[in-house]
C-alpha cells in the first residue's frame, strides 16, 4: 500500500518524459551552453473569464531554485532504460543558472501575454516546463475562481471549504492558497493554516450532531469543548428547530464567556431559511450571530441570493472553488520564443502549427489606468519597446539566484483585491463579460508576421 | 519562496479543521470509545456518465494504516489556538484499531450505495473524512474519465499526457496511476514510473524543434541520442512536409539498429493529416512506424476520429483526461450510518436534511450477472441480508490491520478491463447513457422509511 507522497527527493521527476529525452540529445549535440528563451502564458479566457488572477509563482520559484537531481531520482533514471549514463550524470550536477521574469501574484492577468518567462542554457530552460504549467495554471484558475465567487459575495465573507472535492491533497493545499489569494477571507484546511498560515475555520459535520441524543446535547458537548466561540451547524433534522436549540443555549454559552459565532446552513431553501433563522437569533438576543451557508454553492448561486436579500453573512464554497468546476483549466503554454543563434546572439523563433501561432521574442506587458487607476487595456509589446503604461513582468531570479523575497500572502491578496475593483463592472460580470482591451504592439505584430512569411 | 510538499510528517493536518475539533469534543465528553460506522459513496453519476471506476484504494488503505500525529503537527496543533493540550496527547498516541470494507479498486460502480466503509472509535473513524473523500473521489473521477476515452478509442492505444494540466504535482501523479487504471497504457509522468512503475511515453517538444536549424536536423539529433526506437513530433512547421523528412531518416536509423517507433500530430485536420502522413510512412517503407495524435482531445473527438476512419493508432490525451474537464469532481459523501447506542449495541442513524437522505445502516451491494457475464443490476440491502448476486464490499482492514496485500496495478487495470466489457452497450455510451439498473432492497427501504418517520 503506496502513498502519492511530494517529496523534495523526487521533484525532479515530477515532469513529461520529454523534457528529460529533449535534455539528453541537447547534452549529446553539445549544445547544453546555448540560451534560451521561453514564454508562459494562457491561450485565451476560458468561457465566462472575463480575467485572471495570477498565482503559484512562489511554488513556481521555489522549485526553480530547489531543483536538484538527488540520489533517489538519479538511481531510477539509471535503472529506467531511457537514458545514458553521460545525462545522468549532467543532471547530478545541473543548477538553474539563468534569469526569470514573472507578473507578480496576486496581480490581474489577460491572455496572451507572457505571465513568466526563462532565459537559460537550453537544457535547463526546457525541463521545468512541466511543473511550472501545472503549478502556475492550477492556482492562476482557482484564484480567478475564487475572485469571482467573493465579488458575488459581495462583501459578505467567503471561506474555502473544498479540500474533500479537490483533486488530491496537495491540490487541497495550493487551493487553499490561491483561494486566499482570490479573496477568500480563509479555509478549512488545516494544512494550510500550518504550511501558509492561512486563517482556518470549522464547525461540525452533521455526523457530529447524529452521534448525540439529540442536536441539544451536540451543540452544548461541543460548545463545552472548543476553546473559542463556537459555530454550530443546524440544519442536520431541522433548520428552524436547530436555530432555536442554538438560542437556548445561549445562557450557558455566555456563563462560560463564550459567544455564539455563527451558525450554519447546509441544506434546503437558503434564502427562506436565513431570513426564518435571522429572526429566530435576533429575537433570541443572538442579534451579533452571523449566519454562515454552504452547500454546492459557486459564484451564480451566491449572486442570486446576496441579490434577493438572503440573510446571509458568509459562504462556504466547497467544490466549484476548488476544483474550478465550469472551468477547470487554462490553456496555458510554455513556448520557446527566442533562442542563441549558435553564434552568440538571441533571435525570435516563432511556432507555426495550424491555428497555434505564438508570440515571437523577447516581451513585455504595459498596463494603461485612468487617472482614478481604473484600468483601461494592455498593450504586449517588444521588452525594448518603449510603450505607455506600467510594465507588468518584473525580475524575479538572475544568474540563478533570487532577486527578492516572497512577498506575505497577505500582501499577495492585497494587490488582488484592490487590482479587481479597479476592472470595469463589464470586465467583472459573472456571465458574458465584456472583453479588456489587449493590443499587440506594431513592432511585436511586424515581427510575427516577418517569422511567418519566413 | 515555500514549496507545498506533501509529507508523511504532516498528513494528518491535511484535513478540515472541524474533523479535529469534533474529535476534541468526542474527547471531552468522554465519548471516544463509541463505534461509529461511516459508508462512503457517489450520490449519483455526474452528468453523460453511465458507470464509474472505483479507484484510489491503495492511497486511501495506506493512509488508514499510517496516520500518525508526529512532532511536526502536534506542535503546530499545540500553538494553533483550537485545541486544549489534552487532545493534542489524545492524537498522540492515536492510531487506527478500526475495520474497513471497500469495494476493490478497478471495480465498476454505480451509485448510491457504499465505495468504502469505516468501523472504529469515533474519533478515529471521523477523523479520516477529509483525506478518504479526496483520495477516492479524485481517483475514481480519472479512471472513470479514462475508461471512456479508452473506449472511444476501440483498441487503439490512449496515453496521459496530462502532468502539465493537473491540479498540482501530485494530482499528476494520482491522475497517471487512476487513468491507468481505466485503461491507458501509460503516461508521460515520469515520477508515475519511478512510483508506480506506470510504463512511460514521451517524444518531443515544438521547442525542440525550433531550437535546430531545421526538422531534419532536429530529428537526427534527437534520434541519435534516444537509446531506443524514436518518436519524431512532425507538426511544427508543416506535417506533411514533417512525414517526408523522417521517412528521409530511416537508413540512418536502420544504421544504429533503430526503427522509427512513431510519428505524433499535435495539431490541423487530424483526419485529413493522419490519411496523408500514412501514405508517405507507407510509400517511404515505413509501414510498421505508428501515427499517434494529441491537441485537445477528449472522448467526443476521438470517437468522431475513430468513426471517420482516421488512421490514427494512438491518442495522447493531456487536460481532459487529468481534470475530468466536463465533470471535474463527483458527488461524494462520508456519512455516518450506525452507531454505538451508548449501551453497546448498534443502531442505524439517518441523515434527514432536505434533499439529502441517506441510507442507513451496514449496508452491502449484491451485483447480478448474466450466463454470459454481462452486468444485470446491483441491490444495495443490508449486510446481512442474503440477496442473489455477489457481494462488492471485501473486508480490507479488521483491528486496525491490513487483511490484505495491495494488488498489483495490472491486476486493477484488468479488473476495470474486464468489467467495462461486460457493460452493456447503452451503459457505455458517451452521450446521454441508459441508466443501470440499481435496486435498493425491501429491508433497507422499509429501514430508510421508519428511521425518516422517526
Amino acid at each position: 500500500m503506496k502513498h502519492a507522497l511530494m517529496a523534495l527527493e523526487r521533484m525532479g521527476l515530477s515532469t513529461d518524459l520529454y523534457e528529460l529525452t529533449m535534455g539528453q540529445a541537447f547534452l549529446e549535440a553539445d549544445i547544453v551552453e546555448r540560451q534560451a528563451t521561453f514564454d508562459l502564458s494562457v491561450r485565451a479566457l476560458p468561457p465566462e473569464r472575463g480575467y485572471l488572477i495570477a498565482a503559484g509563482l512562489e511554488q513556481a520559484l521555489a522549485y526553480i531554485r530547489d531543483l536538484r537531481f538527488r540520489h533517489e531520482a538519479l538511481s531510477y533514471l539509471e535503472s529506467s532504460g531511457h537514458f545514458h549514463q553521460e545525462f545522468v550524470d549532467y543532471l547530478a550536477s545541473m543548477r538553474f543558472t539563468g534569469s526569470v521574469e514573472a507578473i507578480p501574484e496576486g496581480t490581474v492577468y489577460f491572455p496572451p501575454g507572457p505571465l513568466l518567462r526563462i532565459t537559460a542554457p537550453i537544457i535547463e530552460a526546457q525541463i521545468l516546463e512541466t511543473y511550472l504549467l501545472t503549478t502556475l495554471t492550477f492556482q492562476s484558475v482557482v484564484a480567478s475562481k475564487a475572485a469571482r465567487v467573493v465579488d458575488a459575495a459581495a462583501g459578505r465573507d467567503v471561506v474555502d471549504f473544498s479540500p474533500r472535492r479537490d483533486h488530491g491533497p496537495q491540490a487541497g493545499l495550493l487551493a487553499a492558497r490561491a483561494s486566499y489569494i482570490g479573496g477568500c477571507i480563509g479555509t478549512s484546511n488545516v494544512l494550510a493554516n500550518d504550511q501558509f498560515g492561512i486563517p482556518i475555520f470549522g464547525t461540525m459535520a452533521h455526523s457530529f450532531v447524529m452521534f448525540h441524543r439529540d442536536e441539544e446535547e451536540a451543540f452544548r458537548v461541543f460548545s463545552r469543548s472548543y476553546p473559542n466561540d463556537p459555530t454550530l451547524l443546524i440544519d442536520t433534522f431541522d433548520t428552524l428547530e436547530g436555530a432555536r436549540i442554538a438560542v437556548k443555549l445561549l445562557p450557558e454559552l455566555s456563563e462560560r464567556g463564550q459567544r455564539l459565532a455563527a451558525v450554519r446552513l447546509d441544506s434546503g431553501n437558503l434564502l427562506e431559511l436565513s431570513a426564518q433563522v435571522r429572526e429566530i437569533l435576533d429575537a433570541g438576543g443572538a442579534s451579533d450571530t452571523i449566519i454562515f451557508a454552504s452547500g454546492d454553492l459557486d459564484e451564480h448561486k451566491i449572486a442570486r441570493l446576496v441579490a434577493d436579500g438572503a440573510r446571509i453573512d458568509g459562504f462556504g464554497v466547497g467544490t466549484q472553488l476548488g476544483t474550478s468546476g465550469d472551468a477547470p483549466t487554462l490553456s496555458s503554454t510554455y513556448k520557446l520564443v527566442a533562442c542563441d543563434d549558435g553564434a552568440g546572439s538571441e533571435v525570435p523563433v516563432i511556432k507555426l502549427s495550424a491555428a497555434k501561432v505564438s508570440l515571437p521574442g523577447r516581451k513585455q506587458i504595459w498596463r494603461r489606468h485612468d487617472d482614478d487607476g481604473g484600468l483601461l487595456g494592455d498593450t504586449v509589446g517588444m521588452e525594448d519597446e518603449d510603450l505607455p503604461g506600467d510594465p507588468l513582468l518584473v525580475p524575479y531570479m538572475a544568474n540563478g539566484r533570487l532577486l527578492r523575497r516572497a512577498p506575505e500572502l497577505e500582501t499577495i491578496r492585497d494587490r488582488a483585491a484592490e487590482q479587481v475593483a479597479r476592472l470595469s463592472a463589464g470586465t467583472r460580470k459573472l456571465r458574458d463579460p465584456e472583453p479588456y482591451p489587449v493590443e499587440i504592439s506594431a513592432r511585436l505584430r511586424a515581427l510575427t508576421e516577418q517569422l511567418q512569411r519566413r
